[in-house]
């Protein structure tokens, strides 16, 4: 061993400065959380509700503790009589920060003193056998477990809007477009349900978190739990009944995986809402104009510029949902954390998991109030389809002609109507019923159909129904869990 | 509609350019191949893997339509027959894949030829009802489902040589380390026991693709089977069974947190195997030496430098692994995709998605190869332990000696003797029991449990007990999958 | 020290696996390559480049050894005579690399065996005083410093190419679009001005690569140089001046900003392309069609579909760039490289950044061989700005009427007109028409300036004469390179 | 153009919600602060800061237009009289900010109504002729231009600090590692040096943003001023004087290079602190203890536990630049922004590029903090040195007996006696010494010279001086910027 680190013991330099908590500092960067994030889930993220997650913990560990005998019940009265956050001083435990890298150990001193001012006997309890890990990790997994009911809540709100969608539009034909061009015809409800669809697979991943990532972290000072002695194994069963968090098979100080897995799981569901979106602003360009996000007087479109309607929801959606991909490599590139506790990449992991889950919220909450209230006009669908003058219908027609006049005739034939009607800019329909050859072959009615969006649907009604199926089961209980 | 679009037809421009397909193109890095990849799922990322993936879906397809009686089993017959790589022409595949900005296109046209050349008739059965997505897609989810297999196997391998270390070693002490600083005592068998709990964690996530993410694409030019008037479903579930993949509720063309869900499965395994390497390069650091990787005459360490032994597995599997975050960040990035099929974002996934995959794959294969064969010195650790000459037991002896003396006279009389100990360079124990207080009040025996490391394991063997457990029973095949 | 490492020494095992350099190997995944990479920098990023970029490194450090006087010169001739990668055998490097974890061990093992066939004497001054990461880190920076001129010289084309149509259009009216609606007025001209001036500012970017990142690497095992004693600095500017590479102060082994720097200019680089070829995707939408991509026969839009119109090049150009920002965050996270050589991430940076540049090279000359094809439909452009029937010009006539009626009243009679508009469906210019009140203050002329689009163009065209001219000044090379 | 948006003006709905200004949430995670920001620059980013930019450039404008005669004196001097943040409502921005997915637009309204008050004639002057954007990006880049200030001071102190030790250090031998591995001696304050050359190359691209990147942004509605009619150049290079900012060629709405050039400039400095920490902290492991941060008493190294001393500052310099490769890819992705004006990746720089800044500053200045108190030990340096008893000197002896003996022979004499060191656990040079054939040929003074690690620093003081020059040359403003 070494002189050095010896020698610094008795250095007296106070290396990390406290940040001065004044006014404009508490207020930075709350001036657009408004467009970031959810009132139904901010409430969990606040400072308060960290700190009192991290008392939940320790008022829990407590009363595990009693439970098993290992410190007196008077003890873990007075501690869990403690345990709430309004008693502490949160200026003092941001000053503190910086000096210990963390909040636990300034958080538990403050929480040591307020027991011992009515019992000091149970002041030496509190925390016991703990390390600051335990509460960090296990605070952090409380806030997110909280957080997780409103979330849960918005979704169903979103997949419930856009259910009585997909059902009410099945037969509403709507152009598909494929790499931004216009392709065939399909609904606009079974585009909705594609939507839904992926939505209710993202509700099993967040119910899966549940059971798999939202779990107890419990090890003492480096995971064996040994100053609890043989009792580690069960005070942990009891502390994670006390806390209603899944017990694991072992501590995972510096096992990441769960945590990388909650990123990923609010990542991928930010993707698919960033998705919905996406897809939302491009119907509602002034040039497509099928969807409308509703307007409010004095606000949005401007009387003097009639013609605009900012998709406001839209963007706020798509900002948030933007900032989530880069959090999750932050993440997973913190994974390989040093032994039994990282130097520098555990304290990174916070901030970012809290933030992706907020950014999340925030693009889900404002979805699930967009998605009722979207202007939908079927008519401009309509005039749409029409756009190309029915050439995306001619395919259609050539497949059909070819059962009369051979494929490479039909082809040929329709390939010249084709050119007329764009040099002509012509209807398709127009052009070929204007052909001998053509009409002879197809009637009135062949033509009827080949030019009515509604023939083009395919198994679209059956997927919804499936979809709808699925969504409608997600409130039925009694289903299992697996999912395709 | 526009003229620009429809004057455009006529033009005539070869907007994509050919690459010549030299040798110097072709060998375009491999030589690092061997540093990042695996031999064992390489041969299923190969451009003929690629290719025969995708034939593999067109010969369902045809089988699954002939099952239907949507077409001759003749055509069928003849179809199938043809889908198989060698047949195909991979340069003009090359050359073609620019102007069509996928494959799928330029090989149905071989295939077509292909089919033709024997049959004519067939030939118009060839992608019947298709569109490009799904034979790509699917091809895709094949590959990545074939590799899935040597994957898990690469793993098991793994965990069963973790778990033969974390028994063997349960009771071999070794110094924890948090913040990169000495902690307590732990063992080293704990240790491994924390890596392997981790990584059977990660099997689930494994298997769990394969019935969720892993699933066929399958749903026409726009999703809705429209091609196949009302027999969609039941070709679908045809084509499902032929190729042994999970049947989705509906295509998912531009819904991809599936293919999310693969790369992130995949990114926190590699994060997890990233720990485990990261953890092994600080044990063979030169000063520590607690382990180190085997070495071979005439490679890795030279005889004039004889100290130097590089960690190349090690460096290996950090390469490989911190390059996959990035690539999940690219993922998820293009999650949002147009309409009903992406423009860019759809296609930037398949290279980034099996880059992700081979990463992985490498970083477990040499991780499988190391495991087995790490040079454990239980010797080095022992030294290691006694490096701070007893200050890492202090704490222990305080609490002790509190029971006696009481907390704060027991506190003040070991930070006293700690500072002794730190500048007089003497062990701990020396100076504790040349103290008489101390020494009266702790017997011989007790320093000696004080400062025996093995003390110190606390319920690390039952973790490792049940860790242990739950490998075995990944081997037997009537666990349930749930896991917490 | 350690028991453990020194045992190892003897161990006798191969742990890293040979790769069998079989043919579908070596074709993993150049099936894509057409469509992410350019054919003008290919060449330079093949293995063939690769090596012979280490061996240019070795010939010119053996000459400037000779100069200085350190070697003979008939060593270097010997040494400078063997530097050609076709006397290599690359399986044989490709088998090795991963029991060294880098090429250069091999490569100089091969190299020395090439020399000593021809001069025993010479073979022992191969690679005198580098170490390997000298040899691979300049050999990188080679490769990359030759792609740059073909790299400019594609830039220099489509900057060319756009202030064509910077200035041909700069009076051609099209609605510009803001949050993906229409705003106001503006010209195609200065759109594409707008494009051009973000390329030239990466002009002078990648030009400052060359001066400040593009450098020498020489620091021998450690970065002291010590084995050449006190020759270090001359050799050092000798190799320097023979590879034509900026001397930097001191090696820059473990200091990765340079690395860094090049790695995000491409990537700004490749995210100023994304946005022109998104910009281009949207003008090309079926429903707006101001912009083609051209088209050839049998390629493109099927006869049968001929509304459909693929951006292809679009396609490619999105899906290279959307590949590059996680590449670069891994880039990022690999500089904190350990001590004195990095473990791991030193290792995954070659790749990575070969990768950031074949992506940003394959955008780039896609771009430039797109850009002077572009099919422009000024009709189209026209045709849209009617689309709102007047609308977007509503706020310019309510700040004329203002100055007659007062700012209130003139305020609303504009905004009942546009009810009206938009209820009636007819134009606002007609609305206004009709009414006496304002038809008694505005002019017949008045109106026609209103709804002229070319009465909004500002100062577009003198900021397009200003871009013009910067892009005129880069062809003078008397100019300063200082840009703002 | 479409009934469904126009429908959609006269929908009367609030879709976006306000979010309650609680206390709990305005104090959302600066708990954490103290740990991640930088005292020195927070001011700078606080909501006030935020606020007081755009009143700045709104400021600035009213006088840019005055000087150019375009509005009256009298409505410029009312208006900067009410740009100062005090006197704004921050609640009611926050409130509205959902609203218009903006701040400029509420602010503007507050600014223009408490103008009214003292001029109703001098409040239609508010904001003329510029749009949301400029407001915003402008503002954004005063604050960043304003926190570069004291950002340089941070890094000019730490540049000092390290010149200074890199100097005291040049001749103090510390063994220097390669893959975290010994490999041969170097001098403590070369090491410093390199991270010192690192340095000063971020010195010169942050001095370079001023110029290049943090320019103006003033282009109204849609980048033509066309609201100004001929006077936009004119009223822009007075605004450009007005905030000292320098004048782009351009507006540059949505071409947002200088942007990621920012993030990338900050994002390749916190490369390069993580690096420096990233050495410091493996110094600092218990086992090398070479440095060690000073410890205060009562915090860090508890009493008990006196051989644990965090590396608290490292651990908080680690955590914050760990943040930020995820936040460059975030600006990078962000990039395409649609046409004009982007939709929610223009909404989503903001935040992450503020973050991005405030994390590198928080690590910068933790480290200027530290480095100047770092406690070195030149004892333990030595120590280590020793640790492979004279393995790393080997190859130095044996090139040496290699002219004696010749190359052959040597080698076998020497990889003897390492083998024989190794197995008695004897130092090399006793060995050596004990070996007649080798000790006829070196003597004793001989091996005084091979293991003295001083005589392996090669051109290393060579390099520190050119490193210092470097340095020194920062503060004489006479020296060119240019930098290899």
């Amino acid at each position: 061993m070494t002189s050095c680190v010896l020698v610094a013991l008795y250095v007296n330099l106070l290396l990390c400065f406290p940040i001065r908590h004044s006014l404009s500092y508490t207020l930075s960067m709350p001036l657009l959380d408004g467009l970031f994030y959810s009132p139904s889930t901010e409430p969990f993220f606040s400072d308060a509700a960290c700190v009192q997650s991290m008392l939940d913990f320790e008022a829990a560990l407590a009363n595990a503790e009693a439970k098993a005998g290992l410190i007196p019940s008077s003890a873990s009265a007075a501690i869990t009589a403690n345990c709430r956050a309004e008693l502490f001083d949160l200026n003092a435990l941001v000053a503190s920060a910086p000096q210990s890298a963390n909040l636990a150990i300034p958080l538990i001193k403050q929480l040591t003193a307020l027991v011992a001012r009515q019992n000091a006997e149970a002041a030496r309890f509190v925390h016991w056998g703990a390390t600051s890990q335990d509460v960090i990790d296990t605070g952090l997994i409380l806030q997110m477990r909280n957080a997780l009911d409103p979330i849960l809540s918005d979704l169903d709100s979103l997949c419930d809007a856009l259910a009585k969608l997909a059902n009410a539009h099945r037969n509403t034909p709507i152009v598909a477009r494929t790499l931004l061009q216009q392709a065939l015809p399909t609904s606009f409800g079974f585009i909705v349900a594609g939507w839904l669809d992926a939505l209710l697979r993202h509700r099993y991943r967040l119910l899966a978190l549940k059971s798999n990532s939202l779990v107890l972290q419990f090890g003492g000072a480096v995971g064996t739990l040994a100053a609890l002695g043989t009792n580690g194994p069960v005070v942990a069963r009891h502390l994670s009944e006390e806390l209603s968090l899944p017990l694991p098979t072992a501590p995972w100080h510096s096992h990441r995986d769960r945590i990388a897995e909650i990123a990923a799981s609010f990542g991928i569901l930010s993707g698919s809402l960033a998705k919905i979106a996406h897809d939302l602003s491009l119907h509602m360009q002034t040039e497509i104009a099928e969807l409308a996000e509703p307007s409010a007087p004095g606000r949005g479109g401007s009387s003097t510029m009639p013609h605009k309607q900012n998709p406001v929801a839209c963007a706020a959606i798509l900002a948030a949902t933007a900032r989530v991909p880069g959090l999750i490599s932050t993440i997973l590139s913190a994974m390989p954390q040093d032994h039994q506790r990282g130097l520098g990449n555990w304290h990174a992991e916070a901030p970012t998991l809290t933030e992706i889950l907020r950014l999340s919220s925030g693009a889900l909450h404002r979805l699930a109030v967009l998605a009722p209230n979207l202007q939908i006009s079927t008519a401009q669908m309509r005039e749409n389809l029409e756009l190309t003058h029915g050439l995306i219908y001619a395919e259609a027609v050539s497949f059909a002609l070819a059962e009369k006049l051979g494929r490479a005739a039909a082809h040929e034939k329709i390939e010249a109507a084709c050119a007329v009607a764009i040099q002509s800019r012509r209807h398709l329909r127009e052009v070929l019923s204007s052909q001998p050859e053509i009409s002879a072959n197809l009637s009135s009615s062949d033509f009827d159909s080949f030019f009515n969006p509604l023939n083009y649907l395919g198994s679209s009604s059956s997927f919804i129904d499936a979809i709808l199926a699925e969504n409608n089961s997600r409130k039925n209980p009694t289903q299992p869990a697996a999912k395709g």
